[in-house]
């Protein structure tokens, strides 16, 4: 698990084993990483519009049927390839929750405009607004996502800083609200006044007055 | 303009005037009715997923270059679908931004569950992931979206009981990115005891101490 995305396992290798020639051997850790790579690479330079599952077996020079043999389709694929970036957060333990959330919610910001997860993730959002199987990884995502969103309250609650009646389920929706609002919105630069000002009033509403 | 959402102008008569032998006469406010009518009733039985303006042509009993005269595509007639509704906010003065807060989010979960409203703002969304004009769109919606999510914050405002440092551009971004994402992940229960907390926190978060 990174990022609080469950990684999707690939289907079980007895799933179509035999149906083409090169199925079975083909199947090793090399040919699903260079399809993730290739993934990657087409939603870099295509970004969510221009990701299909064809565009990714022609990069990887793979067939459809292989993808489909081993992703259930588009959000799967998405999935993994959002679990597969990694979120640094060293350095961002300021010593107040304020601070924290200015931290983590730039450093999301960089990663997201980085990387191929603000693109992954913003396909995500879209594909789960008409595949239920997309809709349910994304709810398991939110009832996940633990980290790293929940890290700054984490500390605060050990230093005994929160609220005695913060509900931090809720208070991570209005974080996780407030960046996909803006990644929806393409605004991801780091340096927006408008992050501190955000972190200022989330930790206000959450610290014990 | 309604709820913020700049009311999209059907394109210049002079466009595109005797093209077909229809155009003129049938460009009735009776006949755009007629196709907002058609494209809510798409939008309330197939949602977002099923909605083309194919399924809206045909519907209304019109044709789909009769719709393309009137609205550059599927953003534009979404946005006026969305200004068409009528978000009702007759008796969410409580008398504190928290007590308004919590009857915002209530009115505003029934209003997109109940109305077209809901998918039609999902499509917005969506819209804007490939479509830049949805985009645009999208973002202007968000630099006018004084109403009605900022009425809360004016009343406080009159009250004299936010902070000094409060941001009304930043705490809309909490609050709108808060009810996006529980409209993307379709948690819109209006009696989700969340509300209330996520009212407490940003009315904690924004008054003054």
């Amino acid at each position: 698990m990174v990022n609080g995305v469950p990684r999707q396992k690939p289907a079980p290798l007895s799933t179509g084993l035999g149906r083409r020639s090169s199925a079975g051997p083909r199947r090793s850790k090399a040919a699903a990483e260079a399809i993730l790579d290739a993934a990657e690479a087409v939603l870099m330079e295509a970004g969510y519009a221009g990701f299909t599952i064809e565009q990714v077996a022609r990069r990887a020079g793979a067939g459809k049927p292989t993808i489909y043999r081993w992703w259930s389709g588009k959000p799967a694929l998405l999935l993994e390839i959002y679990a597969r970036q990694r979120l640094d957060l060293s350095g961002t333990d300021t010593g107040s929750l304020e601070g924290d959330l200015v931290a983590l919610l730039r450093r999301l910001f960089r990663f997201w405009g980085a990387t191929p997860a603000g693109q992954a993730f913003t396909a995500i959002l879209v594909e789960a607004q008409h595949d239920p199987a997309a809709l349910q990884a994304l709810r398991a995502f939110l009832a996940e996502r633990t980290y790293p969103l929940a890290e700054p309250f984490d500390r605060a609650a050990r230093r005994g800083e929160l609220a005695s009646d913060f509900d931090l389920a809720t208070t991570l929706d209005l974080v996780s609200g407030y960046v996909w609002a803006r990644l929806l919105t393409r605004r991801l630069d780091d340096d927006d006044p408008a992050l501190p000002a955000a972190a200022r009033t989330i930790a206000r509403g959450s610290l014990r007055s």
